[in-house]
């Protein structure tokens, strides 16, 4: 079925213990008059058994097990793979009830505010971040796909034709936070005031949009036996966004040294404190910020999925 | 060996996923003369096991397996529960090496800023929150002990004959965020510097002292099946320690409604969207304001324990 393209998939509580997209989809529920989009919306929450059990995921990181391989797998037995599979099979570009467009909502506890990541250089991803930009004015954080790690792969949106990551903070996890509830839903607004244009023929694609291209991410400073001795400088009384010089304070030892920062570019922190990446072992991630122009493919490509 | 209960014991992560307190200890460990306390302390990681995985605990909250029946079932094969009794048996009173205080060091969601608990109303428990009250100028919280409910009760604290809870927030779980430590080493001096003056002579208990009584926690509105239905309403700026009427809006509900407070008197919210307490059943706890004169015995008691 085709034609059924041109619609939307909202996402909450891929991971179960980010709380604040779920409570919007409940209310939504509840109330189906506070969500007005453009186009056919369908909200699902991305790991329910997660979400019940108020955990990040039970097995594996759901946001990890969209990969080919593990989807292909019929064996595989890990339960986020399983439910990958039940998503793609229900609402992936192939399913029963596809859907060309996803917005996958998180939060960090990094005071990163809200902003927008795209998973790889995809033309229909930017067009869509550059219009996010531009109307709600939130950072775009360009992550780079390395399929040579894939640990870092199998990303929820990347199985859709198109996809972007909401990130808002900072907020602890397991709880509803009415602040992130606003920022999220007004980020939400945009996006659907962006889908409106685009349907409209309204959407105008600004001549250039910044990006903070993903770096590197950094692990803390550790001790043989793995255990952490370092955190976040205490000089910086901001983190996220900031521009880090090479020679800045980066890490203050459990010694109570200093380690600097010992890039050989100035970088863009983000993602600085996210508790669920202790066990990833990021400590933060850098960016580089950078202009581009934003694809005009991109947004031919969006259009013509809005409409197919 | 009696002679030895004026020792102060510092428990940092008693819940795993509270990373403050341990993150002060292991910087203590590695600069020794950050720590100068008047008299002899001991420091030592609450859940070392629940600390290592990040977890609050493994199969139960350790800072509830301190009743007298758990500590005394040597068959009980509960994780926490062998770890709280190997915790009294090396520093409780009658233990090999044992301590008259302890601190035991947690953080919370909640925006509640740096406060002090008591576990019930033991005079020499009040007395040292109430030097720490005029020190610090934190508030305090008395927790009211209901020997009716044991789940509520078994509070690490309570083994010792003088214990305080600190409780620092907001912070999310997992994460070390320098302000929490800030907060929390500034707290522990003022614990040092009251025990000084009660070694030297000099500490005199004020006349008065204000202190928060546990009245009742409330849970979240749920549905049928138990789902949590209602946020904590977004009409109220702050919510811990500000005064809440009768009448006041309390939850928004996901249908868009407000639920009033009912109560009928005015009361001070604590730990209001805490995250570990969605488990519990406890959006927020309600408090009276009151204004007692600690007890007089409560600091004799205390010069007595500082002195054995």
């Amino acid at each position: 079925m085709d034609h059924q393209h041109g619609r939307l998939l909202l996402v909450g509580g891929t991971h179960g213990n980010e709380r604040t997209a779920p409570w919007i989809l409940q209310c939504w529920k509840a109330q189906p008059a506070l969500l007005t989009s453009p186009l056919p919306t369908t909200t699902c929450i991305g790991n329910p058994e997660a979400y019940g059990a108020n955990r990040r995921y039970i097995d594996r990181d759901l946001n990890r097990c969209f990969t080919e391989a593990l989807l292909r797998d019929r064996s595989c037995t890990i339960r986020e793979v399983i439910r990958a599979r039940e998503l793609v099979d229900a609402y992936g570009p192939g399913g029963n009830d596809p859907h060309g467009l996803v917005l996958d909502m998180h939060t960090t506890t990094a005071a990163m505010g809200s902003s927008v990541v795209t998973c790889g250089e995809r033309p229909v991803d930017l067009a869509l971040a550059a219009l996010m930009h531009q109307a709600v004015g939130m950072p775009v954080y360009l992550f780079q796909i390395n399929e040579d790690q894939p640990e870092e792969c199998g990303f929820l949106v990347r199985r859709w034709p198109c996809g972007l990551v909401l990130e808002v903070g900072p907020v602890a996890q397991g709880i509803v936070d009415v602040r992130t509830v606003r920022k999220t839903t007004a980020c939400l607004d945009g996006l659907l005031d962006v889908l409106r244009d685009c349907l409209t023929g309204k959407a105008r694609m600004p001549e250039t949009m910044v990006i903070h291209r993903h770096l590197a991410s950094l692990d803390w400073p550790r001790d043989r036996d793995g255990r952490r001795i370092a955190c976040l400088h205490p000089d910086r009384p901001r983190w996220d966004w900031t521009l880090l010089y090479p020679g800045d304070p980066l890490f203050l030892m459990e010694t109570g040294e200093t380690v600097a920062y010992q890039g050989e570019e100035p970088v863009w922190p983000v993602f600085c404190n996210e508790a669920s990446y202790e066990e990833k072992g990021i400590a933060l991630s850098l960016t580089r910020r950078e202009t581009m122009t934003p694809p005009a493919a991109g947004l031919e490509a969006l259009l013509a999925l809005l409409r197919s």
